[in-house]
């Protein structure tokens, strides 16, 4: 790891490689974003509202038809103090048939019944196949999480506006409110690009992060959390907290069969460990994989025609989601400033020259 | 659209064992219901509307205060099509703090959501512990499912309604529009008691069915189905269906750990077996299992004295939820009146002459 | 069903659809056995030694050289007082790599090793790999357990003699010292085949029954355990038992995924159901699919092409799988002839003429 | 972490904590090992024979009397390339009747049989209940694995030998020919005691490592393993290898459900992860964890009295099942020093000096 001089201004926020700070040994990709793996779409929408609300929604599309052409897909739960709806069907077919959509966990029912709303309003013959799939954490440290600020609308504009390229991160879409290890958390994102004797395939992580206690936390090995103690979530007045949770969505380009997915999506919690989880019982922590690499049609065909890596010829991916993960997180971190939301509680992002001065 | 008339004669309905079909060979409780476990509630909204909208809400409470005292509790899925969001925490935390909400696929949303709601009022400092527990079935053939007509206030009725006693079967809540092995289908019902050598716990079972083909029908071992070849559902317009799934809710009073409540749901699905279903591809057969023996506060405490049976002493409690499920099921069947709904679409109640006839 | 006429010696032993029970509606494969599914082969090596040792092993190889060229396989554990080895590789890799051995509970250790040494002799330069797959029964009513009368020659003639054709029943192999509800149970085997617009394949069962109490019994609908309640086991000295079990093997042609051969390992345990058994808290109820349509060599590669069936297409397998392990489980009772044996403890076949009335 | 000085001598074999690597925050209890937890037993064979045997045994008893008072037990495979005999019944049960009997992949049914055979000598009425426990790792790097050099007398002695106290490590018992991190591994083993406030209670693991590769190794967050990259195994003849894996054995006496021990069981793997593992696709990483609080008869009970920790409340052991893993693995390294074995084949002890200046 080389540290790069950094001007210290406590907000300015940057990618955990913009500061030096290089997660394990595969190259990422060209973004360093999930949406290098080819198709793949984000979109945020960030909802802030007076002192109270900051909350929003985030998704990932696998493909911009996912709602026609279902892709392949796994789902792993670490450990459960959150809800993934949709997870039966989709460990069931093998397939996911709709976008990934994140927000804050008294907004699961709105966000899933705008995702049915948004899905008729695509295709009026659309009657069946109903299996939203919304997965979230507790942000009610930062946010008004009674108010259910989330409308129709803003799952619609997060859908619709969702693209390829760069993705913001930190206090974003479903991260605005979001506090992971005691530091203002939220959006991170990385990929891995594998060499062409491994294939050469993408590998891509997003995250949301609300996980952790201070004293856990760890970057690229450097146990930070015990370096810097100060700067705690400032709490004016109980949230009656609370939960705290890590969505982790794996996407690879590379061709897998659902039990192959469940197997990087196990990967991604091995990455949650290095920045020092273990996995609290009030924590939400899941995975999702899914590949790109095929795509079956709704309506269902007879026989699926399928490439698919040797299950016992993994391991570059193995390593590529775990990296991927480690670093999406320490970027969710890095990305995130400063906020001040419900009830004047006010959340610190992580300062980067303390960052690298502990990292030294 | 009219609703055609329907010759009465046809259309009284009988619970089972009031036309002499007796299933298995344990006694059941007083009422033959799950409400047989005492403190269990169940509420019932049947929301019909013009001539499209036929579908419901029913609600399964293990206890009246189950949002602040929760029981353990565990779930199996025997085939994924189908949802039921809050998994992952029953799961993990090996209890349910929330009512379980049965309704049709496109309206998940708008009932999670009702339910936070109703979470909020009841209690309003409130806000975490938000994931509610909410299953569904499809009742597109009879029900303009593309309305969602579900507001907040039918299932805050349904909620507040739920009481113990004899439970409403057939047509109505949830089961308004479902279909079960080309008949018309919905909420089924029973219990078992066990003999006072084997603890004298009862298990209790609630179904709501919506699945099957006419061909698979057994009833008591017999093959009904292959017997009334007619009778088919009127379908007068192609309603884009569909998917089909049932919703096995079991309780008992029997001190039980998630783990061996989980053996209890498995069992549900032998009940289900014995009834024709091979669990087919496009169906969610999916049951949850909780006991009201225990309770513990929502806040947590650090240790939790348990009283258990010995998870090697179990197969009277495993004989008697396969027979309530299997009786529930039936139940379903013989208490479903024959409905117009969605489209003209006409689902016939089973003739329980026929019914009879065909078991002699 | 028809009703043939049958000789009504106590011992004559015919099939199921021998003496006209026909179970289910899809009509069985030529053999009406697990080897209708080209290239499946079953050995028994039967190991009768004076009064105290009525045991055995039975294997199934999805092909002649599985040891090198692995199938796609998954396993269902329905309730585990059982062992099944090599699962965790099964499930991880989704393939086999094994003959599946069936034998007594005492001799698993026995016979895994004999595997190894079988594997070893079979290729010199084979040194990994090494996960061998061993299921049991406890037969300890019968068998004289504790001698652990197994030896490696045993396993050496079952796997050399394994053949395609037609397939031993009843008291035979594994099946030797087997009881199943209340009557001798041991090997039975069934097949269903596709009709051409289905796809025309094949799936068959083999089963290993020990499970299940006489008043459970229920053949083709009708609780025929109720009606024999005579002929109990006569248990001369108590044995100590003891445990009780039934192993299903599911073959088939169609190409299908590991989770999707899981869905059709559950199915088996439906089949299960409807001859009564509600898997007793005691009983290793297991069932392990495979499928030949595709093999895949040990060393790896770095692509596998599969055509798989589509996951939400799979209705008619289910049904398949469900009737032939419903019917293979049936054969094994009526191929099953009265075996005294340990300490003069004797278990009756179920007889035939009794039987046949039973049904009427 | 404080790094002592330490005399350089490349085979002085030292713990972690005597060089003065400290591995998280927790307290370790007085002897750093599984054994700390108090009536757990530990015994080892080693099997040295001419050139080519390199193998051996490890049992951890978590009881003396295991055998008839089982205790609360559960299983995670976080990657299944490896063989955890006795798991569904575990799983089903939620209780562990034998020892966790370690040893090479050749070996399993030698292994399961002499353990049935100790059962049947100990106890001469034993006839059921015969579902042995053993795990294994590869150990055909060093040892001639085609040979199966465990005879029942090892085992017998291994058992025999239990006790508790301090815990040889490094190439010891089963541990006697790995490899880990292309390090030699072998047997470590650690433990953490909680604060009065946390209960008190103790989390011991002992593992046995055979996994990972060189540039994957990290020790207390530095990335070790890309700093001494020479003193590779030193492979004089093709092994024909072979996977490696890790067995993960959590010990407390805490007292938890099962499903919470399954919990503790997955903490572990996250241990496994900060050492830089990913699971690669031919490693058999399993992780069983017990509780000693609770023991339950043999014969069962109708009802088992149970105090349990509320499953919301694990936090402090999660963190100590994690700790422990991670410095048992680190332990297994710094103790097991160079080996020679089979076809000359050699493998290096890390060098506890180069070790150390890597830390600094």
């Amino acid at each position: 790891m080389c540290l790069a001089p950094v001007a210290a201004g406590a907000e300015e926020r940057k990618r955990a490689r913009e500061i030096g700070i290089e997660i394990g040994v595969i190259a990422p990709g060209p973004l360093n974003a999930i949406t290098d793996v080819e198709g793949v779409l984000v979109g945020h929408e960030t909802i802030v509202e007076g002192d109270g609300v900051h909350t929003g929604v985030t998704v990932v599309l696998p493909r911009k038809d996912v709602w026609d052409r279902l892709v392949p897909a796994s789902a792993f739960v670490l450990n459960g103090n959150g809800q993934l709806t949709g997870m039966p069907w989709i460990e069931e077919s093998e397939l996911l048939g709709f976008p990934i959509v994140l927000t804050n966990s008294a907004s699961v029912g709105q966000v899933y019944d705008a995702v049915i709303e948004y899905l008729f309003r695509r295709d009026p013959a659309r009657r069946a196949g109903l299996q939203a799939v919304v997965a979230e954490c507790w942000d009610g440290t930062l946010n008004d999480i009674r108010r259910r600020a989330i409308r129709p609308e803003h799952v619609f504009r997060a859908i619709d506006g969702a693209s390829g390229g760069a993705v913001a991160e930190g206090a974003v879409g479903a991260g605005v409110g979001m506090v992971s290890y005691g530091f203002k958390g939220g959006i991170g994102t990385s990929s891995r690009r594998m060499l062409p004797e491994n294939g050469g395939y993408t590998v891509g992580a997003l995250v949301l992060t609300n996980h952790g206690s201070r004293e856990q936390l760890v970057v690229d090995g450097v146990p930070v959390g015990r370096a810097i103690r100060d700067l705690l979530p400032e709490i004016h007045e109980d949230s009656g907290g609370g939960g705290n949770s890590i969505i982790m969505v794996i996407a690879t380009d590379a061709p897998l069969t659902a039990r192959a997915l469940q197997r990087l999506a196990r990967r991604a919690t091995l990455g949650l460990a290095r920045t020092g989880s273990t996995a609290h019982a009030s924590s939400g922590d899941i995975a999702v994989a899914f590949s790109t690499a095929h795509a079956f049609d709704r309506r269902g065909g007879a026989i699926l025609e399928i490439r698919t890596l040797d299950p016992r010829e993994l391991d570059p991916l193995f390593d590529a989601a775990a990296e991927a993960t480690e670093e999406a997180i320490v970027n969710s971190l890095t990305m995130a400033e400063t906020t001040t939301g419900f009830r004047g509680n006010r959340v610190h992002g992580i300062p980067l020259d303390r960052l690298l001065e502990a990292l030294k």
